[in-house]
């Protein structure tokens, strides 16, 4: 068990990560027909484990899949992928593929599939690499834009990602970290794994249309009601970003990232703003607290709850007894 | 082997197209970083082999990934997957992977990647059941809508199919065969694995943007051509669709097949239409007699270029000795 990179839940088994696969004609595949949801897990607690779970559901149910295992087997799945890898910080996805068509035909009816729970954890990462992040990220508005919801609904957390990693390229190559997408109107909508943040006159302001609404979205909000700052989600335009006070973004990779470059140019004096530092320093505080935390050991100590090396049915076969 | 479902090349083996896999963490899954092309077989020989490769090779271009094999190899390849399979009737793919991430990291930088090449063959199927199809198919205006190019490059054949999947469920539940998805601008585009024609007035009509330009498609426009039919491609709206003498649909599922409903609504007098009929009959005359063909055997005389149960640069070895 390579337990640095990360384990994966696959077919009912614990795996190292990188000896997990997936068949070439699962729709999750040829159609990219998954939904996915990642949770961070700092000193070995889950942070907002019960959100993350509940908007996978609400992924599940809108792709119209059912997913195989009850809530209390999801968790004890992903605390088995982070505690059996022996990381104690990690990015824990869980994701429901369509699985294969009945009959095992390449192109078929999705009502036929039996969909499948998989999870797998990895070490922590960033949304813009840590080194980068801790000067400021130089953001990139690309050309390409975000799929609209009315095609791909961006609520819905989903791999069909052509769109962020073309604009990645450009990012890329014009030597800043991450892109930012705009809407097919114009507004800004978010980059790969992040919400973008913007501050003006000490309020904060965040794109409202076409996006996923982090986990660490939500827990910005909070912060900022605990910090007396008025955060409002708008229309925001790539005008309002490059004239910000400050940018910062929110990601469970990273918590909240300042940003001081958009497309060359810089955001204010081009230093990490102090209302971006002061959210970010109190995410990191309140974590360390156990705030919405959920420690990984916790969720191992029934041991009837544990469906280790188990298929889905045995598994559950083994809870009911 | 189980020779009737298909036989995959991955990882530069050859195996039972169940048995093919990919690596969870490839941003071909994550990601649908993947592009491919799909021909068709029937009765030994490819159609329009060379039209798909040079199609295949744009869209590498266009998400920037190298084919670590050469055409010739490509080919052999192609031609193996449906030899071993013993498949005479066949749909065969060929997709390049974008690779795991340099460092074999979750989440990074697709420059780093090793593009990867994989194929396989499945029994030939139809876009729209075959038995629905000879009395004529029955398509769904989908309130879904396709991801606009500036978002997802439709000319680039790919894997980022939520729309297609969010459609098809729209079409199944209202006991369509399979659904046509507009573009946000509201033109008719294409839908999954197929182009959409109108007959009007003897001449044929087929929408210009934001979809796929079919190798059937373009078969279309070279048999109207033999028919003295004028064909055209322009923006389409639903009332063109059902307002027409006649509706078709082209792929390499299932060539030219005739549409006599379309939500419910009948197309014409609901009987295939005299022009879709005629062309359709052309399109399996034509292939009958070698149009376009290369035969599987021809490409798999020269002992010298079979990479079989070789990796790619094993097999480009042998062929440089």
């Amino acid at each position: 068990m390579e337990k640095s990179k990360g384990v994966a839940y696959c077919d009912g088994n614990y795996v190292p990560v990188d000896k997990a696969t997936i068949p070439i004609l699962d729709p999750a595949f040829t159609k990219s027909d998954v939904v996915f949801d990642a949770v961070s897990v700092w000193n070995n607690q889950f942070f907002r484990l019960e959100d993350h779970l509940a908007r996978f559901r609400a992924s599940c149910k809108y792709v119209r899949m059912n997913l195989p295992l009850s809530e209390n087997e999801i968790k004890v799945i992903l605390a088995q992928c982070v505690a059996q890898a022996e990381l104690t910080q990690a990015v824990v996805f869980m994701l429901c593929t369509r699985g294969r068509y009945g009959g095992g035909v390449a192109f078929g009816d999705p009502r036929t599939c039996r969909n499948q729970f998989m999870a797998y954890s990895v070490p922590y990462y960033w949304a813009i690499p840590k080194e980068h992040a801790e000067t400021g990220g130089h953001l990139w508005i690309a050309e390409t834009r975000r799929a609209p919801n009315v095609a791909i609904n961006q609520r819905v957390k989903n791999f069909n990602r052509m769109d962020l990693t073309m604009a990645q390229f450009e990012a890329l190559d014009a030597g800043a970290d991450t892109p930012l997408l705009l809407s097919t109107e114009g507004h800004l909508t978010e980059g790969p794994g992040y919400n973008v943040w913007i501050v003006q006159k000490h309020k904060v302001y965040t794109p409202s249309d076409n996006l996923l609404e982090g986990i660490t979205r939500l827990t910005v909000f909070d912060l900022c009601g605990e910090l007396n700052l008025i955060a409002k989600a708008m229309d925001l335009s790539p005008e309002d970003l490059i004239e910000a006070d400050e940018v910062f973004i929110s990601s469970s990779a990273g918590g909240i990232l300042p940003v001081t470059k958009v497309n060359n140019a810089l955001i204010g004096d081009g230093m990490p703003g102090p209302i971006s530092s002061q959210l970010g320093k109190l995410y990191w505080e309140k974590r360390a607290q156990g705030w919405h935390a959920t420690n990984v050991a916790d969720i191992l100590v029934k041991p009837t709850l544990h469906p280790a090396n188990h298929g889905h049915i045995k598994a559950r076969e083994k809870i009911r007894n």
